[in-house]
């Protein structure tokens, strides 16, 4: 197993960070915390951070806080001072890097979506399962997981409050290609990020609702639109702005997808992801509607939970707001004060802290490879259907290894 | 043209209303006061209530306020002092009861959903169709339309506000089917009610979010569950409650509908109505995000709309609780002063001062029965599409007299 | 006692309504429902209205409903087939009318403030006094009692669920004075109002807190401003608007007054009336935070009521959005099913409704003229704390008859 | 000035903080974080950490990442390798801290409030008022002016888009002392904290409406209580729980503190600082209402800011609410994308990037002791008022140097 025992008996962790960019810059932020917060039995180390621009990657090493920059990953992941390696970049490199540190008996943090495609999911599935048995980690960066709200939700949820699930609606909008001259990032090619708002944003949220239910997404019926199918190409690298009379190019992913789908245990569910809509910034919202009584949670509002409790007498019955900042919330006794709000970057943290426990315990983190192939076989459901005239497409368990 | 012009040259209408229940008794408070708070060109006279049980409509008759009971609705529609028929009776006497209203020259407003078959509402089209040249007016209660906020809605978005509309989301969600002992009462039962919360909510959904936005929806993909699949039968024509030993019967109709759609305008759409969604009472939620802006209604808060105006400067950008009670919003100018609220019966008083505007003037009333037709056709094609594996069903738009 | 027992043992009330205005208006409406909603053992006919403008009243009566109108109060006071006097004139002239009508033998409902002064007020209530023996009912309109989420408020206080009492918070603001060109319409004279923001905002938020509370206050410090000094008088008596060239008068009332308190429980108050809280149209909040819980109530959304209840296991605390519409909630039984809101003036409905009953059942209605005497006490020492320099001035009980 | 330049041309500042509590760990989380994320021409290092016991502040060093660790804030403030001292202690040792670093030719970061009585705030802002001319900043930690939205609030206000302020309505709220068995912790006793809720909570308020409008208070009316007087004794410096048998003592300040108070601009304002408002966490509100606009703000949703603009079209006017995390809003472009929300350790950050900013440039930052000292004067007019029947205190502007 990586790491090494310290003369306190914690695991100490030299972490390798590929990417950064936006999320590079979050994990850092966790990586510099997580320690600093949560009394852990492992420790990391900011070792190095890795990506293709020396000049941009030596300033985000002094920046962000790593000891050593590099520009090969290969190298990175060769090195011998290097336990975890943490996986930020775009889609279409983490299987490849993914793979390579599980083999070099490295522990793997890596960004969701999992893979580009369902194959390449699959490898790395198959990669981690191989590498389980020599103690090797591998987790896959579902984030809003680690909501205190969210964890708050599944634990009431698996104590049975809200009785048998009826319905689940899950939706993730934002609205920033709402301008039709925001140009051509990668986030908007095939090539590059696999599928467009169903992969980035679809993901979490059949994440998120296949966790908090505890149950398994069995079918899908979906629907999808590239409302702007031309926009301008970036310029360098940037985005360019309104009036641009920059080349254009073909905006070769969806701008949303919507599906309904059923779990195993009975209920009904509609999820929708959409970069269209407008006042929409990060709305990731999901309702559980149970016999006994019904969760709601919104992402624009991350600290704040509602829970509508049927059992309780009529004339009282009502969603209350439940401020989940009190210690007897999910990760909050390391922090502040009842009513002391937490934000996004806290939500890496707590995927840190996690990922430092399992890692020093011996148990595997979750979600596991397995179970992100999983979300991506829901996505890829949704995406052949939304092909095919919203038939109906039933979605296997993963099964690993993959028989032959 | 049924009803008299009086000396002041307006118009006297006298009503007859078929139907005693709730919908008998709201529509009562909106006849008693439409007349009172609003200055009008027709006046309404409360003539006569029908129902077939004469103790409890007699009782009726005195409380709700009309002059004369009946049990007959033929012998009503057959009086020549009767000038417009009411129609609140469950959907299954809908069809006949309209026909032979219009085909004896008297109005109709007929609650919605217009006829438990398409094959029904159809018929009724047309009958409304060919009386329309003899100056009968025919109405479908749609009376969320009448909701303040939404007429400020559909002004806003019909002017322009929004821009191109991306994406419309419209929930309606009750929870009072929940308890599964709750007995089978006639809105359960195929053969009383048409369907279940597809035609009961559904088809207020489906009705708004094209009045709304003015445009047509062109196919459905939809999914339809009976959770609770048999439950005690009524004893006496009463609902029983928990843990009663009666008699069990099947439930006939759908618990909850879900269906995606796309409007004729390029708009995506998801539509969902249920009657367990714990908590959610009478939950009709819709929010459409447009290329400029957004707007969001909840009727649980039927005061407000919400608007997102993208056109403001970034930095001030934001929903705005629009508190809808100006006099410059639709309908209020005969109300209170700013801040006093509306509730759930004015909506019924305000589809009477349409209706009555409309008859008065000889124009046709909105929605007419081919626009609720329209309504009947995509819940059919939903529910088609839930029946067959949630195929796309594309759905054609109404054309009267239907061609032979 | 007037008023007479029909052959079903109910009681007939004929009514005389003073005034056509706004609260004429509403008062209306509420006499034509509220014996066509709820079971009364008393049944109420509207028999005359009254106001000194002939035309103007004559065509209120039209309107409105009412069989009759006149021109002069003291004619209606003295006619022997009328058995209740309802008071919806300005502040100025309830003392003489209400009186007059007391004496008699007419039961009466007066509108708040009950009198312009401490001592008009204070003879109002020594004539409900000297009335009572004979069977005479005094009720002063404090509508916002009748609110259902009020009522459950009080309820939920009464019953304890909140423990002691430690704050109040009680706002009620409005912003129609902002406009500077706004006309110096009669609320803004003392002649004619008595006190501005204080006598007509201020009442009821006083009348409320001692309500739902169950307590007395027993001091205030109060601070008044009149931010805009002149305006322009009213052509016709009409508001005249923006950049008028009227000529201008003194506003002789208070624009705001805000006030500390203490009641007899021990508790805190923070009071402020306002017309100048710009976006604020009709926002009378208030919360109360007890040991065990906290409520908290805004007439802006008046079919909701928070409530907080500490007795609940901590991770699952929070405010629960209560929505006032189940038929076990304070007069709901007789309106619409669940999730289907009141509004505004549903509430003037409920209090003839409490106000019907008692007179049926001989009870004294609440509140009495002496429990609006006591609010006018409240408001006269905020008034007068606020003219010295805000120090505290203790406020006694109401007792009566007032010794000599 | 204290600080080098390092090769670079940026300032290098090394800290040393004293105290390591609560406050010690969110200011070492904003040390950790502020170069990391903003790009600024000063640079901290965490050099020192100081308090009383040494085995706690070992563990602080270690746990919140200092280089060293001390026991002595002499022997701390007297070192040549320290150019800043942050005080999170107690406020009954601040004043002595302070002093002695200032004329140490130490910049000063002091938590709020600045001293225990008017006098140390005074003798303070005096040292800092000495010190200036030496380059040496002193700044008082009001934190929550670096919430972006309220920021945002007052670049609103000073941009005229209020126009003249009418009113402001400040409450902070926490409910912590609801429990009478909570212990008599060191902020329950005036030799330690000066005072209870008014110094702790009401500080932040009275300086936000201050900051804010861009006004001055000019004159206040209060009320104080102390609803609990004894409580059980803390064991071994720690909280004890309810049912103790520990002995009890005296609580020497106040539990809740309510004032009225006056703008120099003519606004009115009511001000409620309580640790009893059950189900209040952290509830810190701020409403301004101007002649052309409104602003609400409430700290438990602090990404949120509502914006009423009364200059918008009468049928739109709304409080739209803000989600302040777009780039254009203040600190937001240095963190996450728009709709990422932030939490209440990133006030502390701000709060040092704004100090370290007019360090490096020379500036004198804000909130300065003086602006403090200010703060502390309307604290003290609000307890003598309440002292004295809540009789009117004005309040004198602060004149440095004091005049002798």
């Amino acid at each position: 197993m990586a790491g090494t025992q310290n003369t306190a008996g914690d695991t100490e962790l030299r972490v390798g960070l590929v990417g950064y960019e936006f999320m590079g810059a979050v994990h850092s932020q966790a990586w510099r915390t997580v320690n600093r917060v949560f009394e852990l039995p492992a420790h990391a180390t900011m070792t190095a951070i890795c990506g293709r621009d020396e000049a941009k990657v030596a300033a985000a090493a002094g920046r962000l806080g790593w000891a050593e920059h590099m520009t090969d990953w290969r190298e990175l992941v060769g090195r011998d001072d290097i336990d975890l390696i943490d996986i930020c970049t775009p889609g279409d490199s983490h299987a490849e890097i993914a793979i390579a540190a599980l083999e070099a008996g490295k522990h793997v943090l890596c960004e969701k979506p999992l893979g580009n495609t369902v194959g390449e999911a699959a490898a790395m599935a198959e990669a981690a399962a191989r590498a389980r048995p020599r103690g090797i980690a591998a987790m896959c960066g579902f984030n809003y997981r680690r909501v205190p709200a969210v964890a708050l939700m599944r634990e009431l949820v698996l104590a049975g409050r809200l009785g048998a699930i009826r319905h689940v609606r899950a939706t993730y909008l934002q609205d920033w290609l709402n301008d039709p001259q925001f140009s051509l990032v990668w986030r908007l090619r095939r090539d590059r990020a696999g599928s467009g708002a169903l992969g980035d944003l679809g993901a979490h949220i059949v994440d998120l609702a296949q966790f908090v239910t505890g149950q398994r997404l069995t079918g899908v019926s979906g629907m999808t639109e590239t409302f702007v199918r031309e926009r301008p190409l970036p310029v360098d690298g940037r985005a360019v702005g309104l009036g641009s009379a920059a080349a254009r190019g073909r905006v070769t992913v969806d701008d949303a997808a919507l599906f309904l789908a059923r779990f195993d245990g009975g209920a009904l569910a509609t999820f929708e992801a959409t970069r269209y809509a407008t006042g929409r910034k990060n709305c990731l919202r999901m309702e559980i509607n149970g016999e006994l009584g019904s969760l709601a949670f919104d992402l624009e509002r991350l600290n704040e939970l509602e829970f509508y409790d049927a059992t309780r007498p009529v004339g009282e019955q009502g969603f209350a707001t439940v401020l989940v900042t009190e210690e007897q919330h999910p990760y909050l006794s390391a922090w502040w004060p009842p009513g002391h709000l937490l934000g996004y970057e806290h939500t890496f943290t707590h995927q840190l802290r996690d990922l430092l426990e399992a890692i020093a315990l011996g148990r595997e983190p979750a979600p596991s490879f397995a179970e992100a192939l999983n979300v991506q076989l829901v996505l890829d459901a949704a995406e052949r259907s939304a092909n095919d005239g919203a038939g109906w497409i039933t979605i296997a368990p993963v099964v690993l290894p993959i028989p032959a």
